[in-house]
């Protein structure tokens, strides 16, 4: 059996790599901007090179998790169904056939099909397995903002459901693609007021696409200095997001982010009086640690 | 007393320009694409060049309305607030220095500061009042559908107050900028029942930010096809629109918008069993001609 393994975190556009024990104490890392988009096909040559750097000895197994799985990736590793725990992933991990002599594994990703419509993550599942195994019944959800934010709700180490909020590419979109990034100067500095604003202003009557409308009219009518504008409409959209998620939470809101991204989620969540606390780093390798011990690829 | 007057809706992608007798009755009509975004500054001479079109007599004067009143505008026409009838908007009119020897009136826009956020609209306010002078007590609501589509109470010929919704461009920005857009091919044509699937979804539990990631897992999981995601997305985004501003109408909801627009939205507020009609043609020259006869520009 081996004692060591290579974790490898490879999204869409950024690779993240560890020569790690079973326990998940790290070895080796490697970190690159080689996401799969960049990848033309390469996977087997980027991943051989990374191997290289990491000096993973030739017999080390490789357990991937991210959109390398994807259908843009590697090779697709089918959707596993909610409810899940790390045995279910462990027994859905796909083969990926390979040159390279090495036994490497994909983690699938996983499908929550309870709701009116199918929800999906890829990668997030890894990270989720990690932060339950140190904390498994410390959080009443969990929150992985970014582009497309994940709200799992999760229970007894387990992760139960989850439902996916597009607030980052929303308000991508909205600052940079309508008539509210017009009045918004390209010097913007965060203003923690004008986001307080936005997180208060979701809680009022109206819809999302009403209430989206006062980042143009707040500026028109001098209600709040163009340079807020983006903070103020950053609020309004997290602001929606975290109200309509966090509600009925049985336990503190775990974040899961990078620190300027959970800062703002943290702000959101105090502002709407929500419990919550930001999870430790490096769960993503803890995660791959759980899956390749429960996949018996290391000991 | 002027008998006949030049009534001008100048939008920013286009401008229609009609000479007409004090009841709307139309006498010559000009129409072209020189919105105001295409002048750079030349308002005088364009106008100039229509009321040659129009074969406009000498002394007869101009009243404009739409977005020529904006900042972006020949001159601004300041907000006029809401509660408002054609009385109060005659009072704002703007008048326009001119070296073409004209009397030129531009129609203020309107705002409504009852809400948590002001709201505004330019433009609309000249075609309700054209609405409300035949109709002035047939209508429990109004739905202005468009790019930001305007929602509008109004009673006995007044409109009370109104709100935004940026249905048009929220719909645009997902299709051609998010991972939204990717699964949709370019062909493809209105689907009806995808549509209505759409709006039916607004109505499930959950928040818009959320809802709109189903028209990418509807294509992922293949429970759409993929030129039917356009028109469910359309749907679902609508469907928000007019489940969130419908509601407690006193009376059916009319319809102000072009031909295909309009009927999305008779579908969509079919779809929710909300009464509604569709409002008549040339509205804007009606409540160009009221506004006139208000301020005593024609007889």
């Amino acid at each position: 059996m081996n004692k060591t393994f290579v974790g490898v975190d490879w999204g869409t556009s950024s690779l993240r790599a560890y020569l790690a024990d079973a326990g998940g104490k790290i070895l080796a890392v490697h970190r690159s901007s080689a996401g799969i988009q960049q990848q033309q096909g390469a996977f087997e040559s980027t991943l051989g090179t990374v191997l290289t750097e990491l000096a993973a000895p030739p017999h080390v197994p490789v357990l991937m998790a991210g959109m390398i799985g994807s259908r843009q990736g590697w090779i697709e590793a089918p959707y596993v169904e909610t409810p899940c725990d790390a045995k279910r992933l462990a027994a859905g991990l796909a083969d990926v056939p390979n040159g390279l002599g090495r036994d490497i594994r994909i983690v699938p990703g996983l499908c929550d099909l309870s709701g009116p419509a199918p929800d999906v993550m890829r990668g997030e599942e890894t990270q989720l397995l990690g932060l339950l195994r140190d904390f498994p019944s410390q959080y009443g959800a969990v929150v992985m903002p970014g582009t497309h934010s994940k709200w799992v709700r999760v229970q007894d180490g387990r992760i139960l459901g989850f439902a996916t909020y597009m607030t980052g590419e929303m308000f991508k979109v909205l600052k940079d693609h309508t008539i509210l990034g017009r009045l918004m100067p390209a010097e913007s500095p965060d203003d923690p007021e004008a986001f307080a604003q936005g997180v208060d202003h979701a809680g009022s009557s109206g819809h999302f696409l009403n209430h989206i409308f006062s980042a143009r009219t707040f500026g028109l009518f001098d209600r709040l200095p163009a340079a807020s504008l983006k903070s103020y409409l950053s609020g309004l959209v997290i602001g929606h997001e975290v109200r309509a998620a966090a509600g009925g939470a049985s336990g503190p809101v775990a974040i899961v982010a990078d620190q300027a991204l959970a800062a703002l989620y943290a702000q959101a969540l105090q502002r709407i009086g929500c419990a919550h606390e930001t999870a430790p780093d490096h769960i993503v390798l803890r995660g791959l640690s759980e899956i390749a011990r429960s996949a018996d690829l290391v000991s």
